[in-house]
């Protein structure tokens, strides 16, 4: 099981989190990664969690002010990027240049989606992964895997009718180990989570609880 | 064959050239369709000619300021819209939300893209057709059938391992008759023309030059 | 007194509404205008009414799909345009854009704000009048001028410390006649309203309420 | 004069411009600073020199993901922060948003603008300097203040009569210690390059013929 820590733009301190998740990485199968914002990717890696970006820019070296490059974040320590986050929708052609960015500077990648349709036309592009989010969920704490089982059966069946090389993440209102588990059984291999570990007051026991049942 | 002449924001009267499309597809069986500006989808309409928006928004009826209805293309008579153009493109999500909306309307869709792997994550979102339109060929008069035949192919494949109810159309560089059949020779079923048409200095001449084959 | 009538994207029929506002104008010697979706500009135009785009492009003829030109707004009867409504905002250079897009069609020009900054940074821009919309307030029935009745002042101030020949027009939360006097008072010289007028059982009462006292 | 150097995404070190920077920096009256990508801030800062960020998302601390926080580029050791810039054009309102984040967080404020009339739109905003970069000059080696020397007294002459406390840099075309002086001459008070040093086989070297007449 992948899971994932986005730090969104919290005021957190992310290398605090960051040890916490190496710690908890140790002592489970699960993978815990920790996605800061690109200014903390570099400090976030060096404590040995394997560090996401939350975006990189649809582009390479050249011309372009305030973009984030998927070379960058490779070589400051990072092992993938999210793209098309709810928080940070992009054009399809943006999609596809953002993969072909973050597969040069070998950068592993989960495209976020709304729903199995679009989980779908992600899947078309070649991402590693997908992560399905049905936008009602985000930040309810109310579970995906719970609210709407069927939008992750769905989501998995459409991602491999598609390409059944791209995994299915699991992401909205994840909390819990229960959480992970029913997700995992729902046919997804990662899930995504923000606040319920990045605002928590212990985010090591917030994490040893998500990965109780991996 | 399923030709649409996109009139984009030329300053050439639409209603002139709506009525040269009428008569050159009750000439042929190929269909003959005119994607003017919102403005002129009413006055296009009355022609008689297959009337196709160049955009519809991703929203219904509501609180939106300065947005173009899928509803009201449809009781202006259009019977389609382009999504996606090279010239509008939009976030996947939209593209999504837009295909719901012209869905509600009754409006047939068909998506444009980059490339195949474009084309097939617009076919998975379930439209009527996708059109590939490799953008270095746009406006150049080399069509891709000739400057880059495995681009069509490959899209329609794509499309096909996606949704093979979904149609592929040909863009970008389309002029003559001959190119056209190498259009539908390489698997496509329409394909989606501007300044060759709506340009010319005879409109129905050109249109009649495109259909010699079909 | 200046009054616009915002259609948004409502069900309504624009044109009864049109009808309601000509009538009314004719008795008042407020102006009130009407601004449709721009399939709708036509129709709206032919009732008499003074009629206004919601948005036009940022560009002239050419190469441009699903665009709202200006000219053909123009041509089909529209006097000015909204630009930059909270709804469909719009990078400065492209205000820039779409303000001189007007003027080369001769359509007036309001641009919507959000502060008396903003305000005074779209009166930079030299259109004919700037509107303050507390985003807060749109849509609440609550009217800046009583809400917030500084803000107003403010902008006034801050539109005529750049360019005194734009108007200042007061948006967001307007529905009664005392409510655009309370506007006039504070300096305005026009409103923009949406619901009050579009949305109710009947428009032409609705209208004549709010030109009581002009 | 202020000089910033422009890193934008090039493949170039920029701690080694960094530390050129600083150099050339201490011998001159002229203040030099260097704007790289975010994720590259606290190690051009550790230079010593002076660093800017190249854009600061219009947002604080919360929910927020692939943004770069002005809080974090502040924390990083940036000293302000460019706005705007050609190739990453804001909306209107973003652009106060992003000023107001960049206040907050201590940074001062460069915002671009294409001409005169959005020179004042931008300084009517309230930021540290505005700086004019006519787009059809940017990398064409030909300085603005020789191009079109109006350009730059316009823009300076428009900030002027909004806020006078607003300087205005020369930004597009900038190569020589010529270009600075006739910039200067010309009112502004700085100056943005890119190229011109950033791609300099020396770039030290650059920067001292830059700083010659200062």
């Amino acid at each position: 099981m992948f899971i994932l820590i986005n730090l969104k733009a919290y005021p957190r301190d992310p290398v605090a989190i960051a040890e916490a998740a190496a710690d908890v990485d140790a002592e489970t199968d699960a993978t815990i990664a920790v996605a800061p914002q690109t200014a903390d990717l570099a400090a976030v890696a060096e404590t040995g969690v394997e560090t996401w970006a939350q975006h990189v820019s649809p582009v390479g070296h050249g011309s372009h002010t305030g973009s984030s490059l998927a070379e960058r974040a490779a070589e400051a320590g990072a092992a993938g990027t999210l793209l098309n986050h709810s928080e940070r929708r992009l054009k399809l052609a943006d999609i596809d240049g953002s993969l072909a960015a973050a597969e040069r500077a070998g950068l592993d990648t989960v495209v976020c989606a709304n729903n199995p349709d679009q989980v779908a036309a992600a899947a078309a592009l070649g991402p590693d992964a997908v992560a399905v989010e049905p936008p009602e969920l985000i930040g309810t704490g109310t579970p995906v895997s719970q609210a709407d089982p069927d939008v992750v059966e769905d989501a998995v069946a459409a991602a491999r009718a598609v390409d059944d090389a791209v995994d299915v993440y699991c992401g909205a209102g994840i909390s819990t180990g229960e959480d992970v588990a029913a997700a995992r059984d729902l046919g997804s291999t990662g899930v995504l989570l923000a606040s319920g570990v990045a605002k928590a007051d212990d985010p090591a026991a917030a994490l040893r609880d998500l990965v109780t049942d991996v």
